[in-house]
C-alpha cells in the first residue's frame, strides 16, 4: 500500500520501519533530517516537505504533543494537502479538546480520521508488539488494519468516536504515574524503617505487582537510575495535566491526579527535567529527608 | 513438631490446616468454637483456653488486629503462659508501635518473637502458596522455617528487627489500596467519555497492569460486584491508617495515603461497611455524579 | 481627562460610574447595549464600536476572562486602534501567560500597559473603596493615578512588571477559595457532632477569623443561601486553575489548590453551575452523607 | 470560692492568676515546681500532691494533651479524690474519644464535668480575654461561670454534651493551620514571580484577611521568624491529627486536613521540631526550591 508517515522520533521510526519491512511504499517526513535518513536506508522514500508525505491511501502520524500536531495538520494546512478519502491514523497522545477538533476538521475536508494512540516503549514498537487503541469509523479502521497489525501485538477497538481512544490513553498514563508514585511513597516508608528499596520492590514486583509497569519503573527506583529517561518526567506531567483537563471538561474529580501533579512539579523544581518518571522517588525521599537524617543520626 | 495455633479465621484455618496435614501435633484455639471443630476433624487438638494452645515449641497466631493481639498476649497474660524459649510467630497485620512493644515484652519473658505477616487471600493460604515476610532472630526463624514452608510459596527475609516485616506489609497494603483507587478514578474518567469500565479495565489488566492485584480488584470493579468482600473496606481503611501512623512516627509524608483515607471514609459514609475494597469505585462515580447525569441527560 | 472604558459588567459599571461622576469625559463600550445606556444616563458617551472607546489618554478595561480580553485587544485589533502613548489599564483577572503577552504587544504598539486587578465586590466598587493592585511603568501609573483614586480605597503598587499584579490577584483568590473550603470541612465536622453550622461559624467569624472573606462566605454557608452568586463557583474554579497554571509555569507545587480544584469540580458535577463559591459546603456535607444519615438514624 | 487549678504552663498560669487576683482561694498544682512558686507569690496555695489541689467546689485543669489528662485524672485516681458534686472544668485540647470517656467516668464518680477549651494565646489569657467554649450540664456551667468570666472575653455555650466544645476547638485549630498553609502556598507563588512575601502578606492581612489569625502568623511568615514558637508546630500536627480522628469516628472526609498533615510532617522531617506553626512556609519554599533556584539563576 502507498503509505505516508509523519514524525520519526524513537517511537515513529520503529513503527514506520515495520511498515517498510513488510514491503509497503512508505514516504516519510520528519522535522530533523537524521531520522529520515535511517528510514531511507531501509527503503522508505523521504519527502522534502510534509505535504509530500501525505499522498498515500493511509497516512500515519506520530508527533510528540498537541502543539506539533496542531502546527502541521491544522495551522500548517496538511489537511488540505491530502486527497479526499485518505485515512489519517494519528498515534499521538493528545488532549481531548484537540481530538475533537481534529475529528471535525478531517470531516470538513472529506478525510477519514482514526485515533490510534499506543502503549509500549520503543523496543516494543520495534518488535511490532504495541498495544494500539483505535477509534474512528469502522471502514477507515478496516483500511488501516493491515498496517496496524504490523505494529501491534494487539489492537483494542474503542468505538467510532476518536476521542475515546485518547481518553483511554490518558487514563492509562495516569495509572502508570500513580503506580510510580505509589512505589515511591511505599519504598520511602519501608526505607525509613531500615528496609532497602531493592528488597522491598523486588518483593512487590515479583508477587502482587508482577506486571510490566511496576517491574520497569520499580527497577529504576531500586537502582536509583533515573537517566537516560525511558518516559521523560516532563512528558509524564504533561499527560497527567491532559488527564486533569479531560476530567475538568467532563466534571470528573481526580484527587490522585492532583497529588501526582504536585509531586512531578516538585521533581522539576529539584532539577529532574531530563530524568525518567521514576525520579518521583527522589521527591518522596526528599520530603522525608532520609539522606540528611542519616548523616545527622 | 508440637505446635500451637491461635486464631482460626479464614486465613488462620487454612494455614493451620496445612500444619496438621503435614503431620505436626497442632493444638488450636479460637474465640468462637465453630472454627476449632473443623480443625479438630482434620486431626488438631482443640484447647479449651488460649493458654493451653501455647505449649508447643512454636506458637503461631493469626489475629485480626492490634486489639485482639493485645488482649490475648499482653493484657491476657499469654506471654507468661509460654515456656521460655518458645518461638512465637505472629502473622497478624499490626501497627509498628505494637510490633515494637511485642518484641520488648517477648524478650522480657525469654521468648523468641518472629513477625511473619503474609500476602495472599484464603485460597492462596489453603494452597500453601502465601508470600510470608519474616523478621526476627535468625535462630528463631530457622526453628519455625519447616512450618513456614508448609504455608508459603516463598519466604521473604526482612532482617532481625520484627517491625521491618510489619512495615513492609503495611507499605504493600497501601500499594494495593492505591492501585484500586487508581483504577476507580481512571475508569470513571473513561466512562464519562463513553468507554465502558469493562473494556477499559480489560485492556489495562491484561497489558501494562497484568498482575494479581489489578486483575482481582479490576474484575470486581468491572462487574460492580462488591459483596461479599474479599478484602473488607473497613480493614483497608485500618491498614491505610496504620501506614499513616508508621509514616507519622518516622516523619514520612505520604500524600497518596491522605487521598485514600478520605476516599475510604467517604465510602463508609455511603454505606460500604460490609463491602470489598473495590467499592472505592462507587466513590469515584458518585463524585462525578455519572449516574445522575445520565438520567438527566 | 478623556477616558475610555471597555466592559460594563457589575464591576465595570460601578467603576466607570465613579469616573463619570468625577467629571471625566468617559466613552464607554460594552458588548450588550443595556449596561451602556445606564452609563449614558449618568453622562458617559456611548461608543458604537470598541475602537471608538479607546481614544482617550487612558483606557480602562474590565472584562471577564482571558478569552474576552484576547478577542478584543489582540485578535480584534484594539491595540492598533489606540494612539501611541495611550495608557491601557487592564482590571481583569487573567492568566500570567496572557499578562506577559499583553505587555509585549502593548510595547510593540508604543502603548503603556498597566495591570490593575482589583479586590472587592460590586458594592465596594460603587463606593469607590476597591483594593487595586497596580503594576507597570511608573509614568503610566502616575498618569492613571487620579482615575484609580476615584475607584480605590487603597492602591497597592506591585512594581513595573505587570504580571506581578496578576499573580497577586490569583494568589489572593486562591486564599479566598481555601478559606471557604476550610469553613466547609470544619463546619461539617462540627455538625456531625451536633454543633449547628450557624453557631460554629458565628464563633469563628467573630473571633479568630473576623475578616471580610470569612464573614461574607461564612454567612452564606450558615444560611445555606447559595443563590444568587456573589462570586460564581465556575469563576472560582477558573481562578484556582489560573493559579495552578501560574504554579506550573514557575514550578511551584500547591497541594491545597489540588484539593480545591476537585471540590469545585464535584460541586459542578452536582449542579452548582449557577451557585456561589460558598456552595463548596454542599460538597463537604455530601461526602459525609450527613443528610442521608440523619434520615436513616 | 474555693478553687483548684491543675496545670500551670504559660496558659494555665495566666488563667489561674486571674482567679487569684479576683480574691478566690486557689490551690494550685503543677508537675514542675517553678510555675507554682510564681502563683504562690500572687497568693495561691501550693499543693504538694495533685489530690490536694482538687478539693475546691470547682477544679480547673489546663494540661497539654490526652496523655497528661489521662495520667492524672483516670490512671492517677484524681477523680476518686474529688468530693461528689465537685465541678471539673477541663480546658485542655483533647481527643473526642477522651472527652467521651471523661464524661462517663465523672458521672460514675458523681462529679460534674464541663469541657471548656479556649482560643487565645498566653497574652490574651493574662488579659482575661479568652474565647472559652463551654459544654456540660447547665447547673455545672452556672457554678463555674463567675470563674470563667474572670478569664474570658466571651463565653460560647455549646450545649450539654462536653465533646461538642472539644470538636469545635479541633475544628477551629484545623482552620488555623489551613490559614497558615494557605498563606504559605500563596506567598511562595507570589515570590516565584518576584513579589516579596512581606508586600503580599501586608496586602492580604490588612484587607480581605484582616483578622487575628492571619495577622499573627502572616507576620511570622513575612519576617521568617519561626522561633520561639507561639503555637508549636508539633502541637499543630497533634491537633490536625485529632481533627482527623474526630472525622474518622464520624465518617467525615477532610481532604484539607490530609494536606496539612503531610506538610507538617515534612516540616518536622526538615527540623522544625521547636518552631512555630508558621514554619509551614519553609516547606512551601523548599518544595518550589526557590532559594536554590535563585542561587543557580
Amino acid at each position: 500500500m502507498k503509505v505516508g508517515f509523519i514524525g520519526l522520533g524513537a517511537m515513529g521510526s520503529a513503527m514506520a520501519s515495520n511498515l517498510v519491512a513488510a514491503g509497503h511504499q512508505v514516504t516519510v517526513w520528519n522535522r530533523s533530517q537524521a531520522a529520515s535518513e535511517k528510514l531511507a536506508s531501509l527503503g522508505a522514500k523521504v519527502a522534502s516537505t510534509p505535504d509530500r508525505a501525505v499522498q498515500g491511501e493511509v497516512v500515519h502520524s506520530m508527533l510528540s504533543n498537541d502543539q506539533a500536531v496542531r502546527e502541521l495538520f491544522l495551522d500548517g494546512g496538511l489537511l488540505g494537502a491530502m486527497d479526499p478519502g485518505t485515512v489519517h491514523v494519528n498515534h499521538a497522545t493528545i488532549s481531548i479538546a484537540l481530538a475533537r477538533q481534529l475529528a471535525e476538521e478531517h470531516a470538513k475536508h472529506g478525510l477519514s480520521y482514526v485515533a490510534a494512540p499506543v502503549f509500549g516503549r520503543p523496543d516494543v514498537a520495534a518488535a511490532g508488539k504495541l498495544n494500539i487503541l483505535v477509534a474512528g469509523q469502522a471502514s477507515a479502521i478496516e483500511k488501516a488494519r493491515p498496517l496496524l497489525e504490523l505494529m501491534a501485538g494487539k489492537i483494542w477497538p474503542m468505538g467510532e468516536l476518536p476521542e475515546r481512544a485518547n481518553v483511554v490513553k490518558l487514563a492509562g498514563n495516569f495509572m502508570i504515574v500513580t503506580a510510580i508514585e505509589s512505589m515511591a511513597e511505599a519504598s520511602t516508608l519501608a526505607k525509613a524503617y531500615g528496609v532497602s528499596t531493592h528488597d522491598f520492590l523486588e518483593l512487590m514486583t515479583s508477587t502482587l505487582f508482577a506486571s510490566p509497569v511496576y517491574q520497569v519503573y520499580g527497577k529504576s527506583i531500586a537502582e536509583q537510575r533515573f537517566q537516560p529517561p525511558g518516559f521523560a518526567l516532563p512528558l509524564g506531567l504533561k499527560d497527567v495535566m491532559l488527564a486533569q483537563d479531560a476530567g475538568h471538561a467532563a466534571k470528573v474529580p481526580m484527587p490522585l491526579a492532583g497529588v501526582l501533579r504536585d509531586s512531578l512539579l516538585e521533581a522539576l523544581a529539584d532539577g529532574a527535567e531530563s530524568m525518567d518518571l521514576s525520579a518521583l522517588a527522589r521527591v518522596s525521599e526528599r520530603r522525608a529527608n532520609l539522606d540528611k537524617r542519616k548523616k545527622d543520626g
